[in-house]
Formats: C-alpha cells, sequence, structure tokens
C-alpha cells in the first residue's frame, strides 16, 4: 500500500527539555505523538488514536536514534510517512530535522483493536484508505 | 477531622529538570501524587485515585509556590498533610525539603466523585477515616 | 501597566490524558506553558523563558481551579493576559474555554533572574513593553 | 565485559496513565530512567546522567516493545541489564514484568560526552567498572 509525506512544525518548549540543555529523550516521543495527532485530524480526518467506541490505535513498538541535540526555542520539522504493515498494523516513519539536517529518526507501530473485548481487528477499508493513500 | 502527616523521599531525576537546570515547575505537581499515592497504598491502604467503580478522586484544584531551585540529583523530602474539607472533598497539603530547608509550598484539592454519573458523592466513612486520620 | 489579551487554539492529546479518561491536572501546566511560549515568539518577539544570558524567567507560583473536564480530542481555546506586578515579576493569567464554556482558570507567576548569580532583576524596560503592552 | 541485573519495583501512576485505560507508551520510558537512576545511585554510585562536569551520558537510541498493557495502579517488576557496546557507549536492556510475565521489553543506548566541547570520551575505567560489572 502507498504512502504519503506530511510535514509538521513544532517547537521545543522548555518542558521538552532537561539539565542537559537539550530536549528530553522521550520527549521526541511527544513530538510523533503530536505529528500523527495533526496527520490523522486534518489529513485523514479521523479522532487519534481512539477513532470510536469500536477502534482504537494501541502502540506495539516505538523507536528513536538521536543523531544531534535539540535546544529550547529550536524550531523543527518532522516529516510522517504513514504505512499498512497489514490490514491489522500501521507503521509511521518519522525524521526529525533542523534547519535542513537530520537531528533524530525513528518510527512507531501500531495495532487496531476493539477496545470492548482488547482484540486486534482489522482496519475498516475506508478509514485505511483515509490514512495511507491522502 | 484530624489529619495526619506522611513523609515521603524523592530524588530529582532527568526528566524532572529543563533547561534552566533546575526541576520544572509542573514537576513539582508529580512529586504531590507520588506522595498521595504512596499514603493511600501504604496508610490509607487504598488504590487512588480510582478507588473503585463507584469512587473516584478528581482534582478540583492545584497550587504551588516555589521558594528555592532543585537540582538534578537532589534528595528531596515531601510532607503531606490530609485534611477532610467536607464530607466530599479532601485536601493535601505538602512542604518540599532538601537539607531541612523547604524549597517548596502547594496543595491540591479533590472531590469524591461517582464516575459513572460523573457526579460529586460523600466519601463512605470507613475510607474517609482511612484517609484523615491514618 | 495594561495588559494584553491573547488567544491560543489547543488540542486534548493522548498524552495529555489518564485513565480517568480526562486530561491530567498537570496537562493543563502545559497547556499554559505552550500559550505563553506562543504569545512570547509571535507577540512579544522574545525568546522564552530563557531571553538571553542575563536573563530568565523562572516559576514563583502556578495556581490552576478545574471546573469542567475536559476530554481526548476536544478542542480548547486558552486566554492569556500578562500583567506585571513589579519591574521584575510577571503574572500570566489563563482562562480555558472548551465551546465557550469556562472549564478552567489559573495563573503563573514569573520572576526575571540573571542566571549567572541567580538573582532577581528588573525585567528591561523595552522589554517588558513587548510583554505587558503589545 | 560482563553485565549485572538488577531488580526495580514500580507502580503504574495516574500520570503513568492515558485514556486508552492503560500505561501510555512514552511512560514505559520513564520506568527505564528511574531504573537506571537507582542502578547507578545504589549499586554503582555514581550521578546519572550527568557524572561530573567533564562526563555525561547523552541518549543516542531508545526502543521499546509492547505486549501487553499495563494498568492504573499495577506493581511491575523492571529488569535491568547494562552492557559496555565500546569504552564510550553503554546500553541498557529492559524487562518490565507484572506478575511474572513480560508486558514490555526495550533498551536505551547512551553515549559518554564531555559536555564542554560535546564531544564523546571513553569512559574512565574505574566507572566503567562500576556500572557493568557490579
Amino acid at each position: 500500500m502507498s504512502s504519503a509525506e506530511f510535514i509538521f512544525e513544532e517547537t521545543v518548549r522548555i518542558y521538552d527539555t532537561d539539565a542537559q540543555g537539550i530536549a528530553h529523550y522521550a520527549s521526541y516521543y511527544r513530538f510523533f505523538t503530536n505529528t500523527i495527532e495533526k496527520y490523522m485530524r486534518e489529513k485523514a480526518g479521523i479522532p487519534y488514536p481512539n477513532v470510536n467506541d469500536e477502534l482504537w490505535f494501541v502502540m506495539v513498538e516505538s523507536h528513536a536514534t538521536y543523531k544531534k541535540p535539540v535546544k529550547l526555542g529550536d524550531r523543527l520539522t518532522i516529516l510522517l510517512s504513514p504505512k499498512a504493515l497489514s490490514k491489522k498494523v500501521i507503521r509511521f516513519d518519522f525524521k526529525i530535522l533542523k534547519e535542513g539536517q537530520v537531528t533524530t529518526e525513528g518510527y512507531v507501530i501500531q495495532v487496531a483493536i476493539n477496545p470492548k473485548v482488547w482484540k486486534s481487528v482489522e482496519i475498516p477499508e475506508d478509514i485505511l484508505k483515509k490514512i495511507v493513500s491522502v
């Protein structure tokens, strides 16, 4: 299935930083989540990660590699590529750039579940299409 | 109603700090929550803040004053005094000390609700007693 | 001294919520910080909270009252009113609205310091003007 | 180089959870950090992650796989295995268990730097020994 690239702009805020004077490593997962959330709202047009009473996206894996630190006030550009790994599983790849240079790369993988029974389910085709082929 | 004092030890961790080299102001609310949680578990013997399906403690007010900054690795002593403001409302007062000196003071106020109807309820007397007169 | 009102739009994201199904009480302080940061960047035109090597804004007090809960995906409107309490101290008042109704009110108070000596200082007049009379 | 296993007990607190009623995926990185911090303080006897003015541990990679969700109030057992990948780089592997069952696995990789020049450095042998062969 095809993938689309989405661009999100973010600022490094004081609560993202730590006493090393750089963004804390776990803050990048907030940048990732912010990017998916905006993509889902503005491009795919679906609530995220709780789509409805029978469809939630639950995290199964997260990963990040930190190449260059970012600092308080830095303006970041976050590139998102969503991809369906199966009818149930979506992978979101990220690249974070500062002034054109890659500072961080990462991904998160989410599985669709029915929260009523907490079991994996196939993502309805119309929803999947909105996510991976905008 | 009477109140009891409870002591909790905490370390300032890297994610508590920010690029000012001190604990971020919102991290203190995590110190407060940690202290109540431990008090409830070890002293009062009740789950917190979701006691059961018909009793949750929901936040209605939070406050902190920051007198002296604390830094990465600092060992903090947090004093907690719970107090019933009514049969439905509890106030938790905090003092945070570092090496015997008060660095921070604050409080949070929580109201008991029934989450099924999201309305305030009286705290059952046996539970209230466990909280305010340990 | 005069004050200006600034409006910021925010979405309640999954990491803002907790197992009560509502925004966690400390998440509102992130909403407050986001609002000041955007105000400082877009309206006042100064880095925040670390303006330069000789001027930082350090938190001395924070407060919030929670009137109505907000939930995952809710769109919030945050009103900010900055006010100089003295030549060294600024108070930021907040109102958070959802669909026209006030859900949360609060404030934070910050003092200007010189981080090299960690002492309070007067805010240079040109900077103070940018903050309180945009 | 040899590795040692360290055990840390943690409770899932309200701020660790989200509106899916489970621990938020990024909260596990806080569990990881808490475990390393306690290991460094109690076993290795060194400040973490800022050891001294010439030695900091900076994050270069983080990873987690989520097998089973954990909930508010769950008591977790976190197993830590530190390992030197080189004289400059340490990998910390984690397993999180709930009632004997693995819920989460992950790792973080950190490089030693001299913060004055922000360049990687070899970890002094006495410090490296304390970390990987306790």
